[in-house]
């Protein structure tokens, strides 16, 4: 008889989790091809469930492919599972043979230098339903294309999130939805011109200086410390356009201070046509205290054009973005970029549009929070009881989904990070995030706030005094949870004679 | 008792039938709510069918929201109607008081001026059914982001149809997925550079040129005759890269001829650094002989990038398009490019490539083929029982899903225009396709293909000689066919005294 262990069931219903049970179990060949299942009554019965229960669960794999019944016979298992697998065999071997392009690989034990997310957080069934309900709707609003702005519905949605979470007050004329922040990036070259240039944080996220280049704009890149972006060299480096992540910025860590966004704000102010580009990603993920105003919030002067993206709080699978404008560019960008329509099917908006109003999205961002800091937790227990605690420090842990691990100046990172790579782990260190001779000239990161050390525990400051090293970037996101002992394990065994 | 007409059951199955119809129902309030339907078995023997199927329709509809069942009374329809019937009008209401930015309007009687597509000759349940299908063959893959080539089952997919519809023999390495026509025109403005200038059709698709623009390239029009683009012309502008549309010229329906084609390649093999992108967007829609070979398959220098996109053929609120680049362009593109996301979701790629791969697509294909030609003879016949029998001339009517309607010099068409546009009908004039002094400068449009009056019904040559005077470009594809009679009633009665 099939074994289905409630204990495991979540948030599902009785039907979908016999359904997503059973698929399972024919995806992974543990009911095989045509092998005949349990009568809807004898497993009803076995597993204390009414018969209308299993009937559904039944009900959705012959929609789906997964079953099929005989009548007076029963359901039988169909051969779908090995039909995905030998889809999943070909492509492998074609891939070799041709050499051509690979698609995404996984040839590492963990990668610290990756955004993705853990496919099984991702509220799958939740989604699929939404999706469900949005093409019960009706077909015709699907069918439309929508304009640059995108669905009125996902803009009024983003409205009520992002007055609830961020407390930002705006309108839905605001709102711009792209696909993927990249895509705004491009527009926001295309919209604000290639007269001056385009400010980035030094060090930095390099994808941003490479796609406002590759669209044609100059880039300069501006040193950050511990406050942030350091407004002087700003103001003499010439840039009319500023882009930055005062709410974390990566790879620092670093949260810009009150003072230096009223700093950066009225450098805008300063003449005409300057600009601040806030890209916010990472703002849901902050797990102590209270997060500060985004300077969208505090901007009175319309100087700043907000932006934030899915692919971090949904999954990376997702391209959806959007930015805020200030009310008086409105205009303009209708004017210039008015005749674009929005790069988001339909279909994908309103689904996402209703998963935020009702509730989902909120729900799922508070689990994965939950998430992410137990895996954080976990991380550095870990670290504190490896050798790792004599080799460095961690900082700007509270807030985003990466943190630094500063080595002592004596350790050789470099020959770390390749031992750590030939052990299965990819990491990336913070001098590499710098442009040209940034970090020489800046004479090496020194965070401007407290310093925790491994040794320390969470949140504790002092410790060993580690400055100077470089810095490993921990951008943990994509790690499974059960794979940190091995994981650290392996980090420690490598570290040994360095 | 509900009724539920077999006969415009299409090829949906039984229980695809009965809920589509009962949906429908629910949503145009004529099964209001709190309604009690029949038992399972009443409807059953009711319309001749079997229990089950009436109960998976029943089912389905609660999955959904749209009935909910109370034990032992029976299935009620909920009250999900009129909260999507609230929506739209909270959404109507607030876009007028606010005077936000309106989403697509709809008021004229009938738009010319659209690409807009029918939404009812959309598949929409064999699409939602395949999405499903995707969504049941588990959430890994479909969270995974894709690179910017995109999803390799759905470049396998397009190389297939390529060589079945276009006789193109590619590999799914040249391939790349993007977010509409319009990002791929940026990526390539990105990936071809601003050295050098972009040759635009003149007349033409204003959108790619200011696109181009926009990203930073300067463009140059070329004259365009009854051939294609005048390669002359071309050579003496400086232009490295051509825009063309050599399958079906937008607005004046050329097809390239074969020698004109010839001549375009060895313009592009002349010097370094020229390229050719070929636009296939309307190709799928020819409705007479054998297509011409495309400039991509008789390339043998490598020298054309093709495009082609799915807003035509499925919905424009999808916005999936691809190129396919030289194979001599892969490596430079990835190098350069190559750190970009695919900006299309990946569930929307698992969808099509597998509607592709089923052969929907193509039936779909197929089925709008037959549409088209019978809305566009509807459309001449209507014309030619009409006083625009004596006003005008129709040309290149055999491909794509617009024609020419050219009129008699005597007539002030910019009037005729005017007066249209107060009948509710939006009509565009080719002249307004020109850049600059181009109409001028070309001494009028004068096709050198056949030419076809309006009395002489479809297809055949001669008639009135009306050649001289301004087109209207007859954008049909999003004309509803049962509005033929009324449009061209109306069209007919504006047209007195001119």
């Amino acid at each position: 008889m099939i074994t289905i262990d409630f204990e495991k069931r979540g948030s599902l219903t009785l039907t979908e989790f016999i359904y997503e049970s059973l698929r399972k179990q024919i995806l992974d060949g543990s009911l095989h091809e045509d092998e005949k299942l349990p009568s809807k009554r004898a497993l009803a019965l076995h597993l204390g469930v009414s018969v209308i229960t299993v009937q559904n669960a039944y009900l959705q794999l012959i929609d789906e492919g997964f079953l099929f019944s005989i009548e007076k016979k029963g359901f039988f298992v169909s051969d779908i599972a090995r039909h995905l697998r030998s889809g999943e065999e070909k492509a492998g071997r074609t891939d070799a043979r041709d050499g051509k392009l690979p698609t995404v690989q996984e040839s590492s034990f963990a990668d610290f230098s990756s955004n993705a997310a853990v496919p099984e957080k991702f509220p799958f069934s939740l989604w699929s339903k939404t999706m469900r309900q949005v093409l019960a709707t009706g077909s015709d609003r699907l069918l439309r294309r929508t304009d640059v702005f995108g669905a009125l519905e996902l803009r009024r949605a983003l409205c009520r999130h992002l007055k609830e979470f961020r407390g930002m007050d705006i309108s839905e004329g605001q709102i711009i939805i792209g696909a993927g922040t990249e895509s705004l990036y491009s527009m926001l070259v295309q919209f604000l011109g290639r007269e001056g240039a385009f400010a980035v944080e030094n060090p930095g996220y390099h994808k941003a200086e490479a796609i406002f280049r590759l669209n044609g704009a100059s880039c300069v890149p501006v040193m950050i410390d511990g406050q942030g972006m350091d407004v002087d060299a700003l103001e003499s480096s010439g840039a009319s356009v500023a882009h930055v992540s005062p709410s974390h910025h990566f790879p620092t860590g670093v949260v810009m201070s009150f003072a230096r966004r009223k700093q950066i704000l009225s450098w805008a102010c300063r003449a005409p046509g300057r600009y601040i580009i806030e890209d916010d990603y990472d703002s849901e993920f902050r797990f102590t205290g209270k997060a500060l105003p985004t300077l969208q919030g505090i901007d009175n002067e319309g100087r700043v054009i907000y932006m934030n993206t899915f692919s971090k709080t949904l999954s990376p699978s997702f391209r959806i973005s959007y930015m805020v404008l200030p009310q008086g560019l409105i205009k303009a960008f209708s004017e210039k970029l008015g005749f674009y329509s929005c790069q988001v099917s339909s279909f994908e908006q309103f689904t996402l549009a209703r998963f935020i109003e009702d509730g989902s999205y909120e729900r799922h961002i508070n689990k994965m929070k939950n998430y992410y800091r137990s895996l954080r937790n976990n991380l550095i227990t870990a670290f504190n009881n490896s050798r790792l605690v004599e080799a460095g420090t961690i900082h700007e842990e509270n807030s985003g989904l990466h943190f630094l691990l500063t080595m002592r100046k004596e350790i050789d990172a470099r020959e770390l990070q390749e031992r750590w790579r030939a052990a299965g782990i990819h990491i990336q260190l913070l001098s590499d995030f710098y442009y040209g001779s940034g970090r020489e000239a800046a004479g090496g990161w020194e965070p401007a706030g407290g310093r925790n050390s491994i040794g320390g525990g969470v949140g504790s400051a002092g410790g060993l005094d580690v400055a100077g090293g470089d810095s490993f970037v921990v951008n943990y996101s994509g790690i499974r949870r059960d794979s940190v002992a091995e994981l650290v394990r392996r980090m420690d065994g490598a570290i040994g004679g360095i």
